[in-house]
């Protein structure tokens, strides 16, 4: 890759452990990358080169392979506290100089990562578009005259620029996403309480998220799970397991707007890319499933009309008495209208939201995610300035409800459209299905072979997934709960998944139990004196396996069985005192082969 | 029993299933005790007793077996809906006909109930006093002086004084708590959305609860039983899982609060009771645990000084504007302040009870349940009608922060002093631990030998306890899982509880592994070669047993393990193919005692 392609995390911290970069090298790089960008729009505060510089050769004497972020560039949106730069919020009067690194930040310090700089946004993150700013407007790192997007316009061009790998940005209604589509980047969502609020400027408490711009789906999930997690010292964080990233599902359903639903502003590439997409997921085997949109646009609607602004309000009371005219005309006209919301008209919204929350419920019953366009269409900054609140709106079509909803939400690049500009969909799913979302997205957009961000660098081949960490646990089975067999309604009743079909090490014995149904029983026995057994792996959720466990009778145990590759996995073992009068067929090499040898002789 | 001798719900529907009684021989002494009783204030309606007899032998057609209330009576309190009786809500102006059932109700009457009347309230469930209403005030059942406690006033006064053996109240601040022990009876006030709010007249939509009064913990828990579970009526309803009655759990830790922080407003008689309840608990063999009641005592200030009042505004907002008249002049006074708060004070406050929500659980990290007097002190109705809101206020003391901080609560009848006022204790846990606090509630209320109600019934012996079939799944541990021992820590870490200490079948054989730590294996024998080994039956969720069996290395195995009383649980075994060179130690008798002798020997 040459000094301007961009690189992924990934590959700079392959890099950086391979030692054919140096952290420090990566942040000079850095720096003259933005120095040949040449926008001062994107960030509020930049570290100075040589602190940046020395902060990376301290890395030299941390262990690199335990450091996820081994010396990688970062980018912070100015309403997230990082310890060395004042936190302006794009409200110079509000600025201050935090005395602690919010939580994300100083997990992303602990990870190896290195802040740069505070990037502008919509002024205290309120609004879509990027140039509701007193620190200019970012370029659009795609196509000059598009708006950058926002609220997190800096964040999202820097990424998308190829300045940094990774940038934090915040997402009430749509500020994580809406701008990385723009800028044909990843903007992950993560569901609410997931990442620490600690540290951030509010826009609205109840519904911020801090989010995550990166070039590819498992660059953002890796930097998740480095900041992901419960923190004492925000009331809102969830202490809620982030799960692994998984294959591509088989069997993966996808949520599609009914007819005439969709919205697009008359935007016919925007509406034509989205066709093209669903034909994408099709491809890839998902099935795609119509689902009643307009509880959604409902919950949106609340946002804008119901008692959330007060939330804005709140932030921003003190400033908006003691110096008005030091918040931006749209911001203020907006956030104002807050103080005039009564509580009971919050009490009615919050029925309503609860209600609404529970169709969605419903609608997730039947569908594993939904799919809909990150934004019905994209404008230009001339656009925009001369109509700013409502197609500020509209930009939000899809964007606007997904906290409201504890949804998680995860927007990828889909497409880049003929004019040049980049058409991007959004994958939503209940709270805590984040890793769900990555991985369906992760296979997406490399089936897409887009190239990624703004500066046309291809994308490196996924990944390999690693070994499973998460709530799933595998099991081996050997007899009646082998798929087809008597017993294996039991597993599938529990929601499990066949992982693999493969043999034991050459230590175990295997018995025809007199039992009904019949079953075999596995022993291990001294190595050497037994054979390979054909088994089936299956995989449940440790709640669904405890229950199977507890349900399995006597003589059945469960323990370790060793497979013939040397790995290891729990499964089925019988007890020794119930093989009195049992038949050993271990010469069959496996149940389903015993069993089809049994069932010819009775028949003939 | 004679016919003023108030039964329970076990015992009528054991008599009915008997043949003893018939359902409308029961039902017609409810009449003829409402007419001895004869207090005009208890019903606001009552079912025509012939339509109620008749409901009663339309049960004959019914498998009495399969209704788990069969043939029972039961007051509702008139803010739920039944159909058949105008719903009240303790205000004529704006009563309604409900043309549905309640889902509460229609669950009871499922289950084989009969509803016989609907009792009076504080007016919209505004009050914890019995003495706001335009249909009088009930006599309290104990001492006609008293107050009967409300808002639940006549559902609570009707248990006790033996009309029913079971009715419905509701709590949003202590409505079903407080009344229960002016009257010396149970009530049960489960997590929010436990039981379905479908059919209630609110109070305050975000807080309300269904609660239930009966003679006994295990009465209140089958009418919960049967109410429970989600509703796509409610939108606030959840789906949570009840749990079972266990026995009383080892090593139970309740918290107490901190030396001086309890308020009884110069009860002395109060504060005495309060001390005798905790030596009951400790007898019981309950370790009391300190914690600090402050941030409870401000979760209750905010109920009172923040914006949850405009929830009551909501419900009579119209009724204010065309007939204030028609409204009780407290309850009007109170709820008129709702019109007059802000959106932003409604976030500000939901904020700050998000930190004590969190602060709440941190307490709960040490503690299994918190017990507390259900009010501080007790008040005459002259009393109350010379100073009605500031005794109102002290009477919720220890019950207004309750549902703000979603935890469930159980008041249990704890004393009778010697001046005739009954005094009462409520245990309280986070939402979820319903089956918890009946628990251990039906185990103190037994050991405190109370005659139950106002008629001085006897109680009868606890019944035993059904077979679990619940999330618990109990585990049988030999080695060095058992409590005090190297692995104990795994168990703890999932949260497991320790249930009881016990011995296996004499069909085992216990070997020592050469393992590190030390371990034993156990193995299933032919009857009559083996021997009974000790064991502990721990129980977990079932997840966290999913992850402690899969975590297990080689060669232990879970599988099923006989115990001595015949009954079988699962638990550790070991492969024989690991026993090579391992000693038998079946002769200890148990891992416990071969460790301690080892040691002795390893000193010596």
């Amino acid at each position: 890759m040459g000094a301007e392609q961009p690189e992924t995390i990934a590959a700079i911290v392959a890099a950086h452990r391979a030692g054919t970069m140096t952290p420090a090298q990566t942040i000079a790089r850095t720096y003259q990358r933005i120095r040949d960008h040449n926008d001062p729009a994107i960030f509020i505060s930049l570290c100075d080169e040589k602190d940046a510089i020395a902060e990376a050769e301290r890395l030299a004497t941390k262990d690199a392979a335990s450091l996820p972020l081994y010396g990688v560039p970062v980018a912070v949106k100015d309403n997230i506290d990082a310890l060395g730069f004042p936190t302006t919020a794009a409200c110079p009067a509000f600025s201050f100089t935090p005395t602690h690194d919010s939580t994300a930040v100083a997990r992303l310090r602990a990870a190896g990562a290195i802040i740069i700089g505070k990037t502008n946004l919509d002024q205290f993150a309120t609004g879509l578009v990027g140039v509701r700013s007193p620190y200019g407007i970012p370029r659009n790192s795609i196509r000059e005259d598009l708006i950058p997007g926002g609220s997190s316009s800096g964040s999202a061009v820097a990424v998308g620029a190829g300045l940094v790998p990774l940038s934090l940005g915040t997402d009430t209604a749509g500020s994580g996403r809406v701008p990385a589509m723009l800028n044909n980047i990843v903007g992950l969502k993560p569901s609410l309480g997931m990442i620490s609020n600690a540290g951030l400027v509010p826009a609205c408490r109840t519904l911020d998220c801090i989010s995550v711009f990166a070039l590819t789906v498992d660059d953002a999930a890796l930097a998740l799970s480095v900041m992901a997690g419960p923190d004492a010292a925000d009331p809102f964080s969830r202490d809620r397991p982030l799960g692994d990233i998984t294959p591509f599902p088989t069997g993966l359903r996808l949520g599609v707007p009914r007819k005439g639903q969709l919205i697009f502003f008359g935007d016919k590439k925007a509406e034509a890319a989205y066709a093209d997409a669903l034909k994408r997921w099709t491809a890839l085997g998902a099935t795609l499933v119509e689902f009643d949109l307009e509880p959604f646009y409902e919950t949106a609607r609340l946002l804008y009309e119901g008692p959330w602004v007060a939330e804005r309000y709140l932030v921003i009371k003190d400033l908006l008495a003691s110096a008005p005219d030091s918040i931006h005309p749209v911001t203020r006209e907006i956030t104002a209208a807050g103080a005039r919301l009564t509580a009971a008209e919050t009490f009615s919204a919050l029925y309503r939201l609860q209600g609404l929350r529970k169709i969605a419920e419903r609608t997730f019953a039947n569908i594993d995610a939904l799919v809909l366009p990150t934004a019905p269409t994209a404008y230009t900054t001339a656009q925009v300035l001369a109509n700013p609140i409502e197609l500020n709106s509209r930009l939000g079509t899809y964007t606007n409800f997904v906290n409201l909803l504890d949804l998680c939400g995860l927007a990828l690049p889909a497409e880049m459209r003929a004019d040049g500009i980049p058409f991007g969909i959004t994958l939503l799913a209940p709270a805590g299905h984040d890793a769900l979302l990555a991985s369906i997205g992760r296979v997406f957009h490399a089936n897409t072979k887009l190239t990624v961000g703004a500066k046309g660098a291809a994308q490196a081949p996924l990944a390999p997934l690693p070994a499973s960490g998460g709530d799933e646990i595998p099991i081996a089975v050997v007899g009646a709960h082998l798929s087809g067999m008597a017993l294996n309604g039991e597993l599938t009743a529990l929601n499990a998944t066949l992982i693999e079909a493969t043999m034991t090490a050459p230590d175990y014995k295997l018995y025809a139990l007199k039992t009904t149904p019949p079953k075999p029983g596995l022993l291990r026995v001294a190595a050497g004196t037994g054979a390979s057994i054909a088994l089936e792996i299956w995989s449940l959720s440790s709640s669904a396996f405890g229950k199977f466990v507890n349900a399995i009778p006597a003589p059945m145990a469960i323990g370790t069985v060793r497979l013939a590759d040397g790995r290891s996995v729990k499964g089925f073992l019988v007890e020794p005192e119930a093989l009195g009068d049992a038949r050993d067929i271990t010469a069959y090499g496996g149940w389903r082969k015993f069993m089809a040898e049994a069932a010819t002789k009775q028949v003939s």
